[in-house]
């Protein structure tokens, strides 16, 4: 596995992949991995001929009250990991050499950037789809793979592609989970072991929620009153926000028809939790 | 020469031109060709194998009061002009195909879009560079070529795209001016015959502020009242602005040290005209 942190060698190494005919795909991502992100990499590797994964913590998607400080790092574990996945190259570019001095240029995908995760940290996604741009500018892949877990995120990094014209097939996964059901985050490391436990609400919240609607239940006040009841009952949580949204406007929906998709921040003690399923009206899907 | 209007259609021919190792050139225009558009383009094609000009007057880039619906447009004379210069391709989107139902993303380049232009204009820079990469994305050029008469577009689409690590490069070209100094631009159509003479209170200020600075002056204060001081004494000229700054940063500069960027936005009337010169310490530069 090659290790790559200077922009122009990505540029180049990614130049020198496309004049061979290969397809290469980005997995994105800010690194501490977890068997997220392991999925992310082992999909990545059966669609295409070269897997890049970044690895960024990116400063510009961080309020200035929030973790970037603390956001947990291990790069010795991380290299490890992708090397045992087969990762072909692994992209750690240094903030410097992303945002240099007089760097001021930033993208904004609106509509979808504002409520939600983006209500309570804004700019956040403005961050996120400016870094997005720039890996994909710079590593050029046929196709870029996010967890599902970030829904917004994904949602809004589609749509910056789409907007833009960007040459480029932006690909959702399926969260992962623990055995408990707490969706995997490299954030869940700041919990404590009673956190941990309270924690689990949001997976609770998501499976009362699937299976009022397996019963019938199809109201936003009937599903939302449930979840929150569940999550409110848990020791040190408070949400942040318990949205019913269409899948891709992400406008809160009264009801649902067809499909949905419940979208949950909920903040145990001082760390922010997210978790999403979808809810559909006509299958069963897996939270 | 061909036609295109279709955004797949562009995107299809261009990947085929890079699949064959051609050199694309892109002149992103709004159309109604003056000899400022024929010169970028008779440059286009000497720096590569297939020269694009795109026509799209973007909605984008027009405030709410602006001239959006009275901008020039002469199709029929467009395409003429552009085959006789031997252009491979003219691109021109629709408005719908560009920001269809939904569309939301958008890119803006922050401290310099700032001022000048962009104080009167505002979100003017944000429609351009947004239209801009949209194009570059499309088109996926090698080099793209704008005129200098738009001196903080040009900057403006420089920065963006290095920040947003575009593979590309980006050129600016010389003013062209009528025989009389006026610099050409398509809102030059909107002039009487009063107000065309009128109009040459611009170059007349530039070629003004040049002697100048050959004849020993550097501080802002003299240049700018000179030039204020010719604009002002003609009929119906009102200054938007006029400012000496770093060519670069376009931040006011107090003095000429190496080189300076004089730029000029005069009201003729109802008519916006800009123009701008290098003003240079120690070499003679043509305006």
């Amino acid at each position: 596995m090659e290790i790559i942190s200077d922009p122009q060698d990505m540029r180049g190494r990614a130049r020198q992949w496309r004049g061979l005919g290969l397809k290469v795909v980005l997995a994105p991502t800010m690194g501490f991995f977890h068997r997220g992100h392991v999925s992310l990499m082992e999909y990545g590797k059966t669609i295409g001929d070269r897997l890049v994964v970044s690895l960024f913590v990116n400063p510009a998607q961080f309020g200035p009250q929030e973790d970037l400080g603390r956001y947990p790092r291990d790069l010795d574990r991380d290299v490890r990991l992708a090397r045992e996945v087969g990762v072909d190259c692994l992209y750690t570019p240094e903030a410097k050499a992303m945002y240099p001095p007089g760097y001021q240029t930033f993208v904004a995908v609106e509509s979808l950037s504002q409520g939600l995760c983006g209500a309570s940290r804004p700019g956040h996604f403005r961050g996120v789809a400016t870094v997005v741009l720039k890996l994909l500018n710079q590593v050029s892949p046929q196709v870029a793979v996010f967890g599902e877990k970030d829904y917004q995120q994904l949602m809004v990094v589609k749509r910056m592609a789409a907007d833009l014209d960007v040459p480029i097939k932006i690909v959702g996964r399926p969260i992962v989970r623990e055995p408990d059901g707490l969706a995997m985050s490299s954030r869940n490391t700041y919990l404590t072991p009673e956190e941990r436990a309270a924690a689990l609400c949001l997976y609770r919240a998501l499976v009362a929620a699937r299976e009022l609607v397996a019963s019938g239940a199809r109201s936003r006040e009937n599903i939302l009153a449930a979840v929150r009841q569940i999550i409110n009952a848990a020791p040190g949580a408070r949400i942040d926000y318990a949205a019913l949204v269409d899948p891709a406007t992400l406008q809160d929906v009264e009801a649902i028809r067809g499909e949905a998709r419940l979208l949950l921040a909920v903040w145990v003690n001082k760390t922010r939790l997210i978790d999403n399923t979808l809810l559909s009206e006509s299958r069963l899907c897996c939270v």
